[in-house]
C-alpha cells in the first residue's frame, strides 16, 4: 500500500509583505482564495498567519474566527493548524485563538535563534499552551528547530502535557538556527522513530530550502510544508 | 602515540550553595585552594564563576582578576577558562572580564531552555562576546546545548567571527534542554568532524550525567570536564 503525503500549505507567514512580492496573501479575502487554489491542488492542511489592517503580524482571535470560518465554507475538510509563533505576539497571546479550536495549532517547545533575536518559548509559556491544546482538543504541530526540541517534545508526550501520536515538523534553513543538513535531516528522522516509534513527521525548508528539504521528507517516508 | 585527554575542572559553576553542598568553593581563596588540588591531580583547564559574597553568581572583573592571579601563583600553567553564561548577569556584563586576557573563555551560540527559563544569548551580544575574545586573544570555549550550535559555531569560524581550530564543548542533561544521549553524542562527534575536521571538543554531562558522558568523551577520543 502506498502511504499517502500530507501536504501541508503556509501562504501568508508573519514576515513577507506585499512591497516584498504582490503576490502575498494578506487579508483573510486574499487568504481564503490562496487556500482554496492550495486545497484544490491536493493540500490538505492550511497553516495560519493572521496580519493587521498595516501587513504586521497578529494573533487576533477574532481575525482567525474569520479566517476559519472562510476555510470551513471554501475548503471543506480542509485541516486548519493556527500559528502560535512568537512572531505574532507574547506570552498568552499566542494561544489567544485556541479556544476557536482549530483542528491543529502549531507548538514551539524550546527556544533558539532567530536571524536578529532570541526565539524565546520559556518553559511556563510552553506548558500553557500544550495545556490550552489539551483543553480545546487541538492537536499541536510540535515545530522543531533544533535536536533537542524532538527530545522536549517526546518528554512531554511521556509525562501527558502532549497526547500521543505526536505529529512533528522538523524546520531547517533558519539563520543562526539549524541549516538545511542531509545528514541532520536523517538523523532527526532516526531518533523520533527510536524515541516515539508512532510520531509523524514532516520537513520544512525557509525560503530557498524549501523544495531541498520536502525532496528529503518525501524520500524518508514523511510529510510535506510549503 | 597516545592521544592526551585534556581534563577541565569547573569546581564552582553559579547554582551551588554551601547549603546545598558544604564542600562547593565559593571564596576566591576556596576557588584557589581547589583548583590546586585539581591541578595537582591533573586537570589542565580550570572553568571559573564567581561569586558575590551572598554567594549569588557575578560576574565582576575584580573578582575574576584575584581568582586569576591566584590560580597563575598557585597552579603555574594551569589553563584559566572564565564563564561568560547568562547566569552570572546581562547583556555586555558577561563579558566585562575578557579585558583580563585569560586563557580560554566559554562562548555560547545559540539560545535554547533551561529548567526555569529561556538561556538567551542573542545573535548580536554573541558576535560582540566573539570580537572580546578575538580582541584579547582569549581562546573561546564553544558551548554547545544543542546541535544547532556546533553548526553556527562552525559558520563564525568560516566568516572569521571565530579563529579556527575550534574547541567545542558538548553540553548533555540540561532540563528542557538536550539530555544526556548516547547517540545524539556520536552524532555530535561525527558532525563536528564532518564540518570542522580540525576542532578539538569535549562532553559535559550535568549532575547526575557527568561521568557517563564523560566515559563517552574518552571512549570516542574527546577531552572532559568535571
Ligand atoms: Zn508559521
Ligand atoms: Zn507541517
Ligand atoms: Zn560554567
Ligand atoms: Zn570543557
Amino acid at each position: 500500500m502506498t502511504r499517502p503525503c500530507i501536504l501541508c500549505a503556509a501562504i501568508t507567514g508573519s514576515v513577507a509583505r506585499k512591497e516584498d512580492n504582490p503576490a502575498v496573501p494578506i487579508t483573510v479575502a486574499e487568504q481564503v482564495e490562496s487556500l482554496q487554489d492550495c486545497f484544490e491542488a491536493g493540500a490538505a492542511i492550511a497553516h495560519c498567519h493572521v496580519r493587521n489592517d498595516d501587513q504586521s503580524p497578529s494573533a487576533d482571535p477574532e481575525t482567525f474566527a474569520r479566517l476559519m470560518e472562510g476555510i470551513r465554507k471554501h475548503c471543506p475538510g480542509m485541516i486548519v493548524q493556527v500559528s502560535t509563533g512568537g512572531r505574532s505576539g507574547v506570552g498568552a497571546v499566542r494561544g489567544g485563538m485556541l479556544p476557536l479550536c482549530p483542528d491543529m495549532a502549531s507548538l514551539a517547545v524550546g527556544s533558539n535563534n532567530f536571524p536578529t533575536r532570541v526565539y524565546e518559548n520559556p518553559p511556563d509559556l510552553v506548558d500553557w499552551l500544550a495545556s490550552e491544546m489539551q483543553k480545546y482538543d487541538v492537536k499541536p504541530e510540535i515545530e522543531a528547530f533544533d535536536l533537542s526540541h524532538i527530545f522536549q517534545a517526546v518528554t512531554m508526550a511521556r509525562d501527558g502535557r502532549l497526547k500521543a501520536p505526536l505529529y512533528v515538523q522538523f524546520v531547517m534553513g533558519v539563520k543562526n538556527a539549524m541549516p538545511a543538513d542531509r545528514p541532520s535531516f536523517e538523523f532527526y528522522v532516526q531518533t523520533l522513530k527510536r524515541i516515539a516509534p508512532d510520531a509523524e513527521w514532516c520537513g520544512a525548508g525557509i525560503g530557498r530550502h524549501q523544495i531541498e528539504v520536502n525532496e528529503w521528507s518525501m524520500a524518508l517516508g514523511g510529510h510535506t510544508r510549503t
